[in-house]
């Protein structure tokens, strides 16, 4: 949650209905060294599409072409292109993460989306290519109904924090440890 | 993986390609108390669906009417329709999660989809609707080519010995916490 006043309707709203349905500017941070993270946030989408809500998804880390061909949730999400935008990076136009990072935040506070997906946004400061306080300003302009899911390992304490949801993936068992490094359909 | 020679096929695989990017019976489980197994199952249709592969989506564990509405994967994946088989509980029509899953399994026989996401299985094992045994033989009877997603809490441990891929989502943190119990687009 973003701003205290935000919290007190939020906390009012809980009084009021059994269920609180309406979008709330929740933070979801998807985080550990287990596989699923982004899958999960593309589950979101899928969710939010079949509802009729909008969603931005801004891959900071990734170009979309893998391999020669489009990875398969840019293929995927192409067809829901009347409610879900895509943005990533690119070398040929020299898009780096913060590039992409400020287009989302750009285009979220235009058309206020239900969901804004900060793809590997976690990898991205670990990595030094952002600062957290860069991205936390970023989530501060935000609309307050615009919910955001921040994935990539090694979650920042501050998104920690900030976020109103956390779920660690931990990697219990993984095929990668067989020699089987990557599968479409299920990596990409 | 379900039988030694498909063992045996996936390891020659492996020495003759640097990335296997074909379909191989691998056995996804998303176990853990943590917000997200469902909606990375969810996820994985949306990439496999991107490159063109069937999936099967078996919720044995949920009716896909909640608060009078369709739910949002559900309205999304009939969407996908050409490409993805949505089966459900159903209070009416009488349909147990052992039906469900029956009906998932006779029509990956029949069709040989890429994916087959068994939602809430595990659930649906611990809770004493389905055994465990049950469903591992459910499972051999797979062509070789269909990839399993098992979801739910508390999966059981021969699920987890079965598996070759196991991600605990761990709750770190969670809204419900604070008293929020359901957002419409993001639960369901």
């Amino acid at each position: 949650m973003r701003n205290s006043s935000y919290r007190f309707i939020k906390a009012y709203a809980l009084y009021t209905t059994d269920y609180y349905t309406q979008s709330m500017g929740l933070i979801l941070v998807y985080t550990g060294d287990g596989k699923g993270k982004t899958t999960a946030a593309l589950g979101l989408v899928l969710r939010a599409y079949g509802h009729g809500l909008r969603s931005i998804v801004a891959h900071v880390m990734k170009t979309l072409i893998y391999r020669g061909q489009w990875v398969g949730e840019y293929s995927a999400l192409l067809k829901m292109s009347d409610l879900v935008e895509v943005y990533y990076m690119s070398e040929e136009a020299l898009r780096t993460p913060r590039d992409v990072f400020n287009k989302a935040i750009e285009r979220s506070i235009m058309i206020k989306p239900f969901l804004l997906v900060l793809d590997e946004v976690n990898n991205a400061v670990n990595g030094g290519l952002m600062t957290s306080r860069e991205v936390i300003d970023g989530l501060r302009k935000l609309p307050n109904e615009v919910n955001v899911v921040l994935t990539g390992r090694n979650a920042p304490s501050e998104f920690l924090e900030l976020a109103d949801l956390v779920t660690e993936f931990k990697p219990v068992k993984h095929y990668y440890d067989k020699g089987i490094v990557g599968v479409m359909g299920l990596e990409w």
